[in-house]
């Protein structure tokens, strides 16, 4: 007598169902979440799946085919009440968004799909992890994918690393989770989890 | 209207409860699973809370100690019908288990309150981590915590590591994570998935 025959086993290939993993346990109903990359808008769907109507979360790009795109798959999906799309750059995050989220998350480097040239930058990015800190509740996270195998993405990478690895450890769990059997320049997640 | 109003958080502060988060994602109700330290039992535990009733846990450890307090603890949670306890090394894991487990738990080093010269061995381990990927399932996670912190624990530390750097992408799904901002002695979460 099995409760739960065949529940869905995630494949851990790669940061991103590890990302979808880790929000799954960190973003409730009713709670508030930002993305600040909305992309091609697959991690703003499951935050707002997560939030629930009585939920809220923020979506950032800077690119119109980006946000255009997400909005109309949470139109789709039918969370677009739970959704804000904003054309801006994540580092105004701080003026748009309300304090106590439980997760932002961020994938560096350039949109899939879309223009190389426009990729993300170590000052604007930090800029906005420093942001997404303050706006973070405690246990919230902040979930960063690392790409380090663009142009500058090296760069990015060791920026962000040294940034995780600067936070006081009674105030921040800071993790690096990377595949070890995968080349040098495969993403990996940068977690960092707000104590207090 | 928030349905759950107060979920529990978990608070990743190191390897411990990153674990118990990654088993509680990966076990499910009738599954079988292993804890090859069994140490104080608090893995076991949780993993006999996980496959309910009707699944079953095997936990070894060499040390009667453990062995012990790890069926004291099932005993007085209930779980005693489906968790086995054997005093045995991991290395006789294959003699002992039935394929198609969901999860193999280790803990290297040494038994927390116990006797410190009784510590794991690399060659014991990696033969116990190869009977392990074997008895494993599809899906199935291999979860190691490495104390690099002991006498001889850096040694191990990087054999588990080049071990599990060395697996085929296409057959596991192979994972180092660790805090950022700890000193190098502190242990880290060797995670390993087998893909098919």
């Amino acid at each position: 007598m099995n409760p739960n025959p065949s529940p869905e086993i995630p494949l851990l290939r790669g940061p991103v169902p590890l990302s979808h993993l880790l929000l799954r346990q960190f973003v409730h109903p009713g709670d508030r979440a930002v993305d600040a990359t909305c992309g091609n808008g697959s991690d703003t769907l499951l935050l707002a799946e997560l939030v629930g109507p009585t939920g809220r979360v923020w979506a950032f790009d800077i690119q119109s085919d980006a946000i255009g795109q997400t909005a109309q798959r949470l139109a789709q999906a039918g969370y677009a009440g739970q959704a804000e799309c904003i054309l801006a750059g994540h580092e105004t995050m701080a003026e748009r968004v309300t304090p106590g989220v439980s997760a932002v998350i961020f994938n560096l480097g350039y949109l899939p799909g879309g223009d190389r040239a426009i990729i993300t930058h170590p000052e604007t990015t930090l800029a906005a992890f420093e942001q997404a800190l303050i706006l973070l509740k405690p246990g919230g996270i902040l979930v960063v994918t690392v790409y380090p195998g663009h142009e500058g993405g090296d760069h990015e990478g060791a920026v962000v690393d040294a940034w995780a690895a600067a936070h006081d450890p009674r105030a921040f769990h800071t993790w690096r989770m990377g595949q070890v059997n995968v080349p040098p320049s495969a993403p990996y997640l940068t977690l960092i989890q707000k104590v207090a």
